[in-house]
This record gives C-alpha cells, sequence and structure tokens, in this order.
C-alpha cells in the first residue's frame, strides 16, 4: 500500500492541522477515514460531506443532533461523543496514519488512546510531549507506534536526520552515526529587535501578530515570549531521545531554514522552505515516500539573506525557564506548560503585562508547595492532569497578587 | 569491519585533496595502504615514512631510486610506476577505499581502472566525470563499484538524498522518492560584484584569487569565470543521473551552504559547513558512518547573513556553454574542458584577456571540424583522448588568432 491509498484519521479537522492535512488529502485524493471536530460543527458537516469518512467525532453533548443531521444528508457516518469518543478514533486501525491535530491539553488523551494502539501518529500536539512526554514514548516503544512530529521545527529535524534514527530514535546516541547536536531555529517573534520595555508596555494587538506564520493567539503570544521554543526544546528532548543540551536553539527570522541536525564531521543538515505547514504534514503523510503538499516551492532569489542569531537571555527568560524544567524532570514540564498556559489567557485579557508571564512562570517553578512533584516521573494520565490543575490553581494565586 | 580500519588508497597524495584525506587518517589513525605522488616526491617519501603503506606509485623513470630511497631508510614498500602503477594500484583490492584525488586528465586513467576492479572510489577528479561520465557511469554499474564525491558540492548534494538514492543513483527519478531538483550552489567567485569590463581587464594576480577556498589557480580561475560551476554541472548530470534542466545554479558568496536538493512537498535539504575541504571527504571515508573530520564547526552565530543570487548569463557565459555540452553530448563535454585548459593556461601566462577563455571555448564548441564528434559518446579511454588532442590543438589554433 502506498502513502497515497492509506486511509487518515484526522483528530482536529476543523483546526489549522487539520484544514492543511485536508487540503493534501484533497489534492492527493488521500482516503479519509475518521474525523473529529469539537468547535466547529458546521465546518466538520461540510468536511463529512466532502470526504465520507466512516466516523466523525464529536462533543458528547452533539453526538445525536450531528447523527440525524449527517442521516438526513444520506451520510451513513457512525458518530461518537467525547474524549471517549476521541480514543475511539484514535485507536481505530481502520485508519493507517493518525493525525493528531487537536491544540492544548485536550489533545492529550487521544494521542496516547492512538499510541497505545500501536498507530502511526503525525504529532502536532505539543503538549501530548510537553506534559508527558516520557509516558508518550514510552508508550509508543512498548505497542510499536510511530511518531512522526509535523510541526515545521522538528519535522525539519526528522528529515536531517538518518534512517536509523527515523527508524528508531534512541539509535541518535549511536557514536558512528556521528550526530553532535540538534538546532531548533526560532523567529524570535514580534520583539526580537525591540526592548526589554517594550516587550514589558506591549499591547495585546502587538503581542497577538507574528512576522512569519499566521497562527491562533496563545502559540503567537508563545512565539513573542519564546516560550514557545523553549516547549519545543522539551518536546525534541523527548521525540529525539537526548538532553537539553544537544540542542541549541538560533533565531533565524526569516524562518526559511526550519530547524538544522549537526554531525561530528563538520556537516550541518537543514531544511528550508516557505513556512507552510502543508509541508511538514505532506512529508509525514507520505513517509518514507513523499508526495505533493501544494506548499509553493521556495525561490531562493525572492528571499532576503538569512541570519542566525544568539538568543538574549534576559529578554527571553523563557527559554532559560524551559531548559531547566527538562532538567528537573516531568512534573516541572506539567507545571511550566500549565503555568504558562494560564499567564497567557491572563495577558489576554488585558489582566497582566507580557512579561508577568515569564515572571510567573519562574515563580511558580519556584514554588515550595508544588515543588515535590517536580522532578518526578509521570506514567498515569490522571496523576498528570491532577498536576496541571494544582498547578493552574497555584498560578492563578501568583497571578492574583499581581493584579490585585 | 567499520569505517576506521579500512584501508585507504590515496592517489594525489601529496596534493590539496592528499592533505585534506591524510589530515583526517592521522587524526583516526585510518590504515593506508597505498599512496601515490608524481610531483613533490620529497613530500610523497615522508608520508610513506610516516603511514608505512604496502605499495606507492611514482612517475616511471622515478622508481628504481625512490625503491633505493624507501630501502635505506628500511621501508619494505612496493613502488610501482607511471600511469600503470596507478592503474594497478586503483584496482588493488588491498584497499577498502579508493581516494580519486589526481587533479585534471592525468586522473582518468587510474578513476577507470578503480571503478572497472569495482572498487568504493572517493571522486574528487573532476575531469573523470566530466571527459567520461557515461563510461565511468556504466563501467561502475557493470562492475559494482560505488562512486562517493568529495568535493564539497556533490558530497552536499549525496547527504541530501535518500538512502534509496545514495544506493544507487538510478533511483532519483523514483516519483515516490518526490526528488524535484538539485541546486549547486557557488561562491561567484572574485567578479560577482565586478562589472564585464572589469573582467575583461582582470590580471592575472587579481583571477588567481579566490574570496572562500584556498585552491590552485586553474580552478580558482575557473571559479571565477565559473567554468568551474559548468564542469561541476556536468558532473552533477552524471554523478545523479539528470538533464541538467533538472539542476539549477544560486550564487551564494559565503560559500556555507554547499548545495541542496528539492523536494515535491516544499522541502529544500541542504548541507552547511566550513569551507573545509575534510568535510566531504571524512563522510565519504566514513559513509555510512560518519567521522570526526577536524574540521572547525561552523559558528552560525558568526556567519553574516546567507544570500542567494541569479547568475548573470551574459558575465558567466561558462554556464551556458556547459549546460549546451552536456545537451549535445560526450564529445561536445571533452571538447569544453580541453578547449577551458588550454585557454586558462594561455590566461595564465599573460596571452589572452579572462573573458577570452570563455569566448574560445564557444568558438571551438561551434567548429564545424570537431563538430562531428561533438553528439557522440565514448566508449574508449583511447578515444576520448584522442579527441581531447585535437580539441586543445584546435583552441590553440583559436588562440593563436586572437593573440596575433
Amino acid at each position: 500500500m502506498t502513502a497515497l491509498t492509506v486511509p487518515l484519521t484526522v483528530l482536529g479537522a476543523t483546526g489549522s492541522i487539520g484544514d492543511s492535512t485536508l487540503d493534501i488529502a484533497r489534492l492527493a485524493g488521500l482516503p479519509v477515514y475518521a474525523l473529529s471536530g469539537f468547535g466547529r460543527l458546521d465546518k466538520l458537516f461540510d468536511l463529512c460531506v466532502e470526504f465520507r469518512p466512516s466516523r466523525v467525532g464529536v462533543p458528547s453533548g452533539k453526538v445525536d443532533e450531528f447523527a440525524k443531521r449527517l442521516k438526513s444528508a444520506n451520510l451513513a457516518i457512525d458518530v461518537v461523543g467525547g474524549q471517549d469518543g476521541l480514543a475511539e478514533l484514535a485507536s481505530d486501525k481502520g485508519a493507517g496514519k493518525v493525525v493528531a491535530g487537536i491544540v492544548g491539553s485536550a489533545g492529550l488523551g487521544s494521542t496516547l488512546s492512538a499510541v497505545r494502539a500501536g498507530q502511526t501518529v503525525l504529532l502536532a500536539n505539543k503538549e501530548s510531549l510537553v506534559m508527558a512526554g516520557e509516558l508518550v514514548m514510552n508508550t509508543a516503544r512498548t505497542h510499536n507506534a510511530v511518531i512522526l512530529p509535523i510541526d515545521s521545527e522538528h519535522n525539519a529535524i526528522f528529515q536531517c536526520l538518518p534512517k536509523a534514527v527515523q527508524d528508531d530514535n534512541t539509535a541518535i546516541h549511536r557514536t558512528e552515526l556521528g550526530i553532535k547536536k540538534l538546532w531548533l531555529t526560532a523567529s524570535g517573534g514580534g520583539f526580537l529587535h525591540k526592548s526589554y520595555d517594550d516587550m514589558k508596555n506591549a499591547t495585546v494587538a502587538q503581542a497577538v501578530k507574528h512576522p512569519n506564520w499566521n497562527m491562533g493567539s496563545k502559540i503567537t503570544v508563545d512565539s513573542n515570549t519564546m516560550m514557545n521554543k523553549g516547549l519545543e526544546l522539551i518536546e525534541a528532548c523527548h521525540l529525539f531521545n537526548l538532553s537539553e543540551s544537544q540542542i541549541d536553539i538560533a533565531i533565524h527570522p526569516q524562518s526559511i531554514i526550519h530547524s538544522m541536525a549537526e554531525y561530528v564531521d563538520g556537516s550541518i543538515l537543514a531544511q528550508l522552505g516557505t513556512p507552510d505547514m502543508r509541508t511538514p504534514i505532506a512529508h509525514a503523510l507520505a513517509y518514507p515516500d513523499r508526495m505533493e503538499s501544494g506548499a509553493k516551492s521556495l525561490n531562493l532569489f525572492d528571499i532576503s539573506a538569512l541570519e542566525f542569531i544568539r538568543p538574549d537571555k534576559d529578554k527571553f527568560k523563557s527559554l532559560t525557564l524551559a531548559r531547566h524544567a527538562i532538567q528537573t524532570g516531568g512534573g516541572a514540564c506539567i507545571a511550566l506548560n500549565a503555568s504558562n498556559e494560564v499567564s497567557v489567557s491572563a495577558f489576554l485579557d488585558g489582566r497582566i503585562r507580557l512579561t508577568d508571564i515569564a515572571d510567573t512562570v519562574e515563580r511558580v517553578l519556584n514554588d515550595d508547595e508544588l515543588g515535590a512533584e517536580f522532578g518526578r516521573h509521570f506514567d498515569e494520565l490522571d496523576e498528570i492532569l491532577a498536576l496541571d490543575k494544582r498547578v493552574r490553581d497555584r498560578t492563578d494565586v501568583y497571578l492574583r497578587k499581581l493584579t490585585d
């Protein structure tokens, strides 16, 4: 079976990863086995009409209504609901590839279900690895699941690694493969050439704008504080089985080189392209082959010169916090992610300053009461979610101190 | 047997490829089976003392003298002489890898011998593929020889291609591998930002200087006229089994990206590094593994911004001439190379202008008398060398017309 006939399940089909994935499916005529969407049900319905999947996942309260709507359109599609429904779709082997495109901690459960079922998982959900990196990777190994990263940086690194590491990420330590370190590139966000004071005084409108990528508000704020790169660093540690000291971060404002792998002979392999998510998704959909993505090809002669800048650690404290978290353990990573999410929301609500986000995360990571959990590793989703909840509550306390 | 215990034969051991190769051998303690050198016999002797090879190749008139010298140093090394001796060393399976580092058409015979013996050949000798590309590649296929390119551009491309193509260059056309085109990068030489008139009036001293690489006079002149990139284009067509239309050329003045492969999904894979020949040589020596090369690793933060410029076809006519030659056939490539060599010599002797080189090559490629040979393919080394000779003589006629 070639990549072009493997049926897909797309979780988070109405979001931006879903859009890009289904664009490629349209272009290549890929069969779609299942879709899910919890937010935009009208859009999900239209996708059902277009792609005629066998199964579809909706919020638990919407199952009957959605099933009726499909039936009246003469579509015989099995409708499942809620997180249990997502888990069912994720583990259903009717699909050959599962695109985990649900954003945030809501995507963690279904990613784990897919991995536990030994699926080939195209992973866009950052939180799965930040909150539960060890659990997800260990489960994948136990159940022979394949995880293919589809965010642009990790996909770029994956493309630059030898076949042996693509097949088994623990091979990255085989000295004869000569991998020296990985380079994650970062755009540097909208405040790269601005001062710390400019960041401090940034408006919400300024902080939800990104120079290169068109993304949601939360991730754009993360990009502007560089917490996004900190989270990606943690992801990379898990995906490629490395410690944080083996991964360097370079600000590359043009976002043309999407990341790199450096070898002991002095070679650096890099993946370049236009900033279009369809490229990494098509790569993973077709892997180990390749397919058309619909993305515009890069015109080297049109681009401005490519630059590399060392991140300013004082301005982008998030990077240091993320390195600290992954060094400390699974609990600290959960805390980093949860306190950041809550703080970003507070910023978007106009309650705190942009620079308060990292300061709040730092306070949470230094919190004595939570601290006992930070060095722990977590083998159960429930425990992860319980700590996540505790951290969110504690973050609220710190935020109230700031805003009172 | 790992790469680090495979014995090497280094043909052209006293030249710049030899220097780089033996630097790596020194660093890694690689065993050396045979060496050859025709120019600097004192240096070759020192290398024999250091590396204690089993065999050594010298000019035919020097065999006895060199053998005596080795004997008086208590070195039991078999000495062979001339082109026959080189052919013998090249085909001797006592070596696991043969580095073909002899410059110019003098390296063609021994490259062919190595390939015919089914060796793993690390190819630096450009002329082997420019003058005899079909013969060398067909012979390699027939005799299961492996050709690993070690000039920086072709090695970079090799690193950016999938394993399937690295193992068999005809796989490059398998559509599921999704290779769209190759990008050869060029420094643009010392006249990139100068006018055609500046090139016309260039002194020899100006034309033997290169902004990035430290190379011999002939190749530096070729780099300044961009004929070097034209010759590399022809090499790439043979090495990677592509037509010239599938290979693009980008001027990249920083010489940091050494070349690239573009895929249908929008990914471009690139190999970056400092301009140090030890990197590609170490890559090929260790392939499919990696080893330390001694090359300084690239500091991304130290480099100036990377640029890409479309070559000016009027100023760098050599590129068009090379594309024309490979489209026309094997004879035209022999003519391109020979007329260029003779013209570069005439330039270095102060007899013609820098811009006369391409003009002379163009006249030769339009020569009616030779023209009948240009579309031919050549299966015999003797025929290739005979045409090479005819072209050189004819080029002299054109050069005399210019200088009389």
